[in-house]
């Protein structure tokens, strides 16, 4: 008989006794498999906080308590028990459930994640707005040690221990974070963990501790005083979270319901802020995750069975630039490479594996890793580091303040560029070309396919300024470019001659470019391509060369178009006062993007090639008869 | 006899015995103290770190050893050490010396910094550089206690604890960052000072614990361990740095150049990172800084004797932003204050004395303020922030992730923007329009009087969207506007008709665009000034009637051009395609702007309004003696 089937919101399951709860632990843990296998997303970590899962809302009574997700994508196990089973099949899919906690999908959701170490600063301020507005709830983050080490997480730490306030913070303590966790925190926790076995005899030390006398000479009264204090560290596991402001509970067993209940009715009984440190195992009770919870972080479709990846993998940007990067490195000893916890996804495995000493896996950090790649850079390597174009958004100031302010050559290659897909709105890395298109000395460039990847990375290596290469997620397209003109400093490539109209494009979307020039030429209209390879700077040359040409442009871009491509050629125009040029711009308006594959999300926003093709015959004033038949026409 | 004046490197500093250091000391202050007097700048963290200093050039090979001074402001005596004493009266004055650590000025100037709490990434990034390169050198990094708790900071201790990396981190404690520190490690940093005391019976618990043995029966054995380890918390006065992988140093009296030197060679010789802990007293040697070190903090001229400042102290925004939001508060009790260490420099003083509850300084911590503060709008209450503009790009991700993305009502305020003159290129705040205007769901403004931040201010509060309002450091214009229309979303305020020319400016440039017609009009030419208001909602309607009565326009801002008002328009005009319309462009290129007065600097960028309007005359076609003319007039 089916616990779950009767779970419908947390009310059903505090009717529930242990027994049952975990027997619903385990159908939980199946339905997760089920729904994964099928549908791709981040296994290990929901596998890993089933139980905390179930006790948090056992003791806890969500909505009106509030539960702040870190990172976010370990919520499915809260998703199922807060009625959203049913839907979850349509996981991480268009118009179906984020995979990630969002208001706008349940009142359970009570503050939005996806980034990391934000879940302490977010109910901090919670807990000060509830104590200011004079309500009564509590207000629980659940943080991952991974997240821990994220400098914001340290920061809301710091002003959550002084503040008094009433706060829960459960640190989910698996010694990952999305790769093996580093750093002196990692360290730090780690002997915490195996302070455990002290924990029986420190019952009787206490005891001894607690008759020593308190009244004795003024000498003997201080050296007391002092032991008591070092009796104190046998005692009480964990000296950093104490010493900053925080009532410290456990480590728990992540895997007992019944203690993890006990210790989160305790912490409700504490005044002022509360760490409670719960170890558990991520990928917990499928083989293959909990022997490889990197490989299982964030899965597409697998076979339940055997564990292997349903989709063939094939080469993708991320692993190109690895293997390029290893390549480059074997020839030049000053090329180091850098990340912030993100070495498998971004290719660089094997980097780490052939250069130990060259590889440096910060942590989740971006901060630190940038200014961290400056201080090299400044001493006369070559630091080459790669992380997400979304999480270079934490790394704003450090790009602008400590590499381009000093011009020091950092390569910076911005991985998961453009739109992502599935993982959805706070993972699309559409910004990254705008912002740090505003920033002076940087160079920026995206390679229209793996070769010229290759030789923008080698090019970089030379260039000695800081660069950005941006790249997407995933593979290249299935055209075939014959053309890879050596790079030259802001210089674009010409694809492909053409009289009518001049398209103008930069890194994956160049490839839609030439879809579109050939569904024009079937059209009789001749399209001239252009791979712009450089944002910053941009080849105004060849643009304006092709445009007294054309007089008609249109830009395609992966990602905003304010202040990205499309405003810098409508800009270049205006400057030239080229008065009789008309433009047409195609990439992502002013808003955020949610999840939904990448073809989906180009169909919605209109940038297919056939989509494109039409309004470019629309420009050209091409009959309306032509131009809609070409959004049925597909391209093999 | 001057032993200052024989100082003309760090080589003659070391030829000194302990005696002359100390006159040395004296002298120093003396010096930096008329220098400061005179020129401004920031005195009382240099006056705290005198002995210090010559401690580090004493015992360190300056340029050979690498010296990275966090946040970088208290390098005066840094300077005057290292051949540029002659040049402190131009401190901070255009082709002056900088008030901050620059390569560009010094070999002695390992890494360039401003912000705050980048000195341990840059100093690990050197370290490993090194070892790399199997190079012999040390790698030192200054930091104060304040700038530890920025999360960069403390993410880069993180890594730097399990680095086996020499690395030498000097924590500079002075109880304070720019206000009174705030949060748990500043607690436990107090703590660390006080158990300074117990260092001396400690000696003896040593000899105790070194004397257990360490062979007995099982049991005993882990008991004793444990006896060991308690022991080992009374002796080390620092877990915390342990822990995550440091030897820990100190506390020493950062005023005894001796016991300085000493604990600098014993740092010298550890293997790994190592943390001195050294306290220091902010303002040392001068009374009114000792007795106000925040006052002192970044002082203008001022009375040596007195104390007193020499400029008038005329209002500025940050006290008319602080003033009103009193008013507003005392009026709606969900309106809370938020800023980071910048409680003093952003008005919010009288704020935090009228509401101790609902004011909150959260320390050198963007990241987490921002996040907090949508914490807070999230449960209902209306948080105002305020942080100066270069310090906004820490919290970039925040604003985008965790404000914009849930479209939560936080109001962003942003002092210190547009050139903020001395302080020079790390804290000039051209970039913020830029950047905040590729950020969905945001409403931007700046207003172009006291007046006019009051109404955006009380604007705001009503509008229940993330909001930004920016303004500059100082007072308004000498202008007087007469007009004041109330604020409504997204509309522009017409302050002149006219029908040659539109100008169209925004924040403290509508005042400049005011001076420019009323020069125009002496000319003969009519213009039409457009208070934009707004950046984000444009006022596309307002800007675009304009524009087809005059046909041309100019438009001037106090920031970058890209991404700002410039492209606004440029882009609008092209997407119209108004052909026939010319457009100039005022504000800042894609560079980064040195220090100077922001009358020098908009004299050298061309934005004075004589320049401006000379432009305008050439764009008119009008004569260029006429044009020429104007540069000779001043307005009163």
């Amino acid at each position: 008989m089916s616990v779950l089937n009767n779970i419908h919101s947390p009310e059903d399951l505090k009717k529930l006794n242990t027994q049952e709860k975990e027997a619903l632990a385990e159908e939980l843990r199946n339905f997760t498999l089920e729904t994964v296998s099928k549908t791709g997303g981040h296994l290990a970590s929901n596998l890993g906080i089933v139980e905390l899962t179930i006790a948090l809302h056992s003791i806890f009574n969500i909505p009106q308590d509030k539960l702040v997700w870190d990172v976010g994508h370990q919520t499915y196990i809260h998703k199922m028990l807060t009625g959203r089973k049913e839907q979850m099949p349509t996981l991480r899919k268009l118009n179906g459930l984020s995979g990630f906690p969002k208001a706008e999908e349940s009142e359970y959701d009570c503050f939005n994640t996806g980034h990391s170490s934000t879940s302490i600063s977010a109910a901090l301020g919670m807990a000060r707005a509830r104590d200011i507005q004079k309500q009564k709830y509590f207000v629980v983050a659940v943080i991952g040690d991974g997240a821990l080490t994220g400098g914001m997480a340290l920061e809301a730490l710091n002003d959550a221990g002084c503040s008094k306030t009433n706060l829960i913070v459960i640190l989910n303590d698996n010694e990952m974070s999305i790769s093996k966790n580093v750093g002196g925190i990692s360290t730090f926790l780690t002997k915490l963990r195996t302070r455990k076995s002290y924990k029986k005899s420190n019952a009787y030390i206490k005891k001894i501790v607690k008759k020593l006398p308190g009244n004795m000479g003024d000498g003997i009264i201080h050296f007391v005083k002092k032991m008591k204090y070092g009796m104190k560290q046998l005692i009480l596991p964990n000296m950093f979270f104490e010493d900053i402001g925080f009532t410290y509970l456990g480590p728990v067993d992540g895997h007992n319901i019944e203690k993890l209940e006990d210790i989160l009715e305790k912490a409700k009984s504490q005044e002022g802020p509360v760490l409670v440190h719960v170890l558990t195992k991520k990928g917990k009770g499928y083989i293959p995750a909990e022997t490889n919870p990197d490989q299982y972080h964030s899965t597409s479709s697998f076979n339940l069975i055997t564990g292997e990846s349903l989709k063939p993998k094939k080469d993708d940007y991320s692993k190109i630039f690895g293997n390029e990067l290893v390549k480059l490195a074997s020839k030049n000893e000053k090329i180091v490479a850098i990340t912030a916890a993100m070495k498998d996804g971004t290719g660089l495995k094997e980097f780490a594996k052939q250069f130990p000493n060259r590889f440096f896996d910060v942590g989740i950090a971006e901060q630190h890793c940038l200014t961290m790649a400056a201080g090299m850079a400044k001493e006369g390597l070559i630091p080459v580091v790669s992380i997400y174009s979304s999480f270079y958004q934490r790394a704003y100031d450090q790009v602008i303040h400590d590499i381009a302010m000093q011009n020091l050559p950092v390569i910076m290659c911005v991985d998961r560029a453009g739109i992502v897909g599935n993982d959805g709105e706070t993972h699309q890395g559409i910004f990254d070309l705008a912002f740090f298109n505003l920033v002076p000395n940087l160079t920026i460039m995206a390679p229209k396919d793996f070769e010229e990847l290759r030789q923008m990375l080698a090019y970089s290596i030379t260039l000695k300024k800081p660069v950005v290469i941006r790249y997407p997620r995933g593979g290249e397209d299935d055209i075939t470019f014959e053309k890879h003109e050596s790079i030259e400093q802001g210089k674009a490539e010409i694809l492909r001659e053409g009289k009518n109209i001049t398209i103008i494009a930069i890194g994956k979307m160049v490839a839609k470019a030439e879809k579109v020039a050939q569904l024009l030429e079937e059209q009789g209209v001749s399209a001239e391509v252009i791979n712009s390879r450089f944002l910053k700077p941009l080849d105004e040359q060849t643009i304006l060369t092709s445009l007294q040409k054309t007089q008609k442009a249109i830009t395609i871009e992966d990602g905003i178009m304010q202040g990205g491509l499309a405003s810098q050629v409508i800009e270049l125009v205006q400057n030239h006062q080229m008065h009789a040029v008309t433009i047409k711009t195609f990439g992502y308006q002013d808003e955020f993007i949610k999840h939904g594959s990448v073809a989906e999300i180009e169909e919605l926003y209109g940038l297919t090639e056939e989509k494109i093709a039409e309004q470019v015959l629309a420009m050209l004033g091409r009959s309306n008869a032509k131009a809609k038949a070409l959004t049925n026409i597909t391209i093999s």
